[in-house]
């Protein structure tokens, strides 16, 4: 469901743990509408040099626990096999009232693993703004990545309304529209949305022959562009999301199966069909809002 | 094997027999370029009154033997099952001397069908501009749709030297550049870079279920949008190129297969490899000229 009036975003120090594309864009979103002050956070003190001088950051450090106890937020940006042991770490340093979210790609096993044991009046609530690209690394950071994005939040039973509203609020004023889903039903979803295209975008990559790489043309381009994803935080989400993506590979391999058939038989007739539904089903899809 | 001279284009006369994107945009170029005057042919009045009004052609009309007559090269852009039968009507009216062209996305069965029987003097080459999009239409041409793209010529035995060198020459002057293969080749190509990704979108397309639609974001987008295309149109093209995309799809397959196997056993660093293998083949491809 969308939330539907937001309360004003109230998060003064804001800890971005992380800073890649999409930490570093939020850093960025956050710094040019002045919704707070940035604590990046990463392990690799040359990038973090690098988000200061692209001016992502007020302060950085590469201790968890230094901005832990300044945040009101925390995010985590990392490859979701690292954001449960990251939270973890970090709920030590937190001050009551803190909520820790993420931007992670796979909900289920992250949220269950979240939702209780953390410290007193801290709280975890997932979030997974649905922006990205294939590009790397905060020297690409845009500060408009998420105007016009949906981003999901993944309450559990647990989850109070206030962190609902302040996280909601705050990706409204980042330009995302907010959607609420429970960790499970995001899973089976993005598995459909985003797992299985890239794994399918993958297997069209692997299968070019070299010698036929100068005739692949738009088409082409197009299909297997986010087979240039990073294989590490891949290979992370899709064990991370195991089982709804082996059911979504099954379905497309039956429609596969069916254009298999079809082809064989040389059914023009029922592979139009499947054509037409194909095409009926990429256009069903709300046109861009940006 | 790349065309090294042409020999300046000199086809004072073209005829375009179809003009929807592609004939379109042959007509536009052509124009633009001032290359030689445009017979724009068709079996739809009034397709043929917007060509007129958009200023692609000079002339226009319904009856391929007035076009055939006038014209130095025609250029079948009509969908691939009804190129051959096209040329063959087209043939009789055609002076010694004329070339005949298309621009269909497959070639073994048309050339293979035409590559003998034509009348005296009149000769049948093969072409394929890899150029396209998933908009239909001639309001959607450009006369910049083949710059810096690939043309792939498919002569046979019987093709004379003077005809390959006319038509790389008018496809160079488009701004394409010119590739040579046989039809057997081309098609073969053309499997893995075009008519499987183009499945492999439908696919992807039709395992969305609807209730997941609003969480489809650009890498869905990106992956599935050639699943736009005409229905028709693929039809036929997978139909006329069935064998060469079915030995793609089982190649597809089997990487899928590796996939699933990989996720089944939560076996990263298989899956990591597989992601690797992918990544370096999508990045291989040459960055676009334009």
């Amino acid at each position: 469901m969308t939330v539907p009036h937001p309360a004003p975003s109230n998060f003064p120090t804001i800890a971005i743990v992380g800073v890649g594309l999409i930490g570093g864009s939020i850093a960025a979103a956050v710094r040019k509408r002045n919704l707070g002050r940035v604590f990046a956070v990463g392990r690799d003190a040359g990038k973090l040099r690098l988000a200061l001088s692209l001016g992502l950051a007020d302060h950085t450090t590469t201790d968890i626990a230094v901005a832990a106890r300044e945040a009101d937020v925390l995010i985590f940006c990392t490859p979701v096999d690292r954001i449960a042991a990251g939270v973890r770490e970090a709920v030590a340093s937190c001050r009551p009232g803190t909520v820790i979210t993420d931007a992670g790609s796979t909900k289920g096993s992250i949220c269950r693993s979240l939702s209780k044991d953390l410290a007193e009046g801290v709280e975890f609530l997932g979030s997974h703004p649905l922006a990205g690209s294939e590009k790397q690394g905060c020297e690409h950071a845009d500060a408009n990545l998420f105007v016009g994005r949906v981003c999901v939040l993944t309450p559990v039973e647990s989850s109070t309304l206030r962190a609902r509203e302040r996280l909601a609020a705050f990706w409204t004023s980042l330009g995302a529209r907010v959607l609420e889903m429970s960790p499970e039903a995001h899973d089976l979803a993005l598995a459909e949305t985003s797992h299985l295209p890239h794994l399918i975008a993958a297997t069209v990559a692997s299968t070019l022959a070299p010698e036929n790489r100068e005739l692949a043309a738009t088409g082409f381009r197009d299909t297997t562009r986010i087979a240039s994803g990073d294989p590490d935080l891949w290979t992370a989400i899709f064990l991370a999301n195991a089982d709804a993506l082996l059911e979504s590979l099954k379905k497309q391999e039956t429609v596969s199966h069916a254009f298999r058939e079809a082809i064989e038989e040389r059914d023009a007739s029922r592979l139009r069909e499947l054509l037409v539904h194909a095409r009926e089903s990429r256009e069903a899809l709300m046109p861009r809002q940006n």
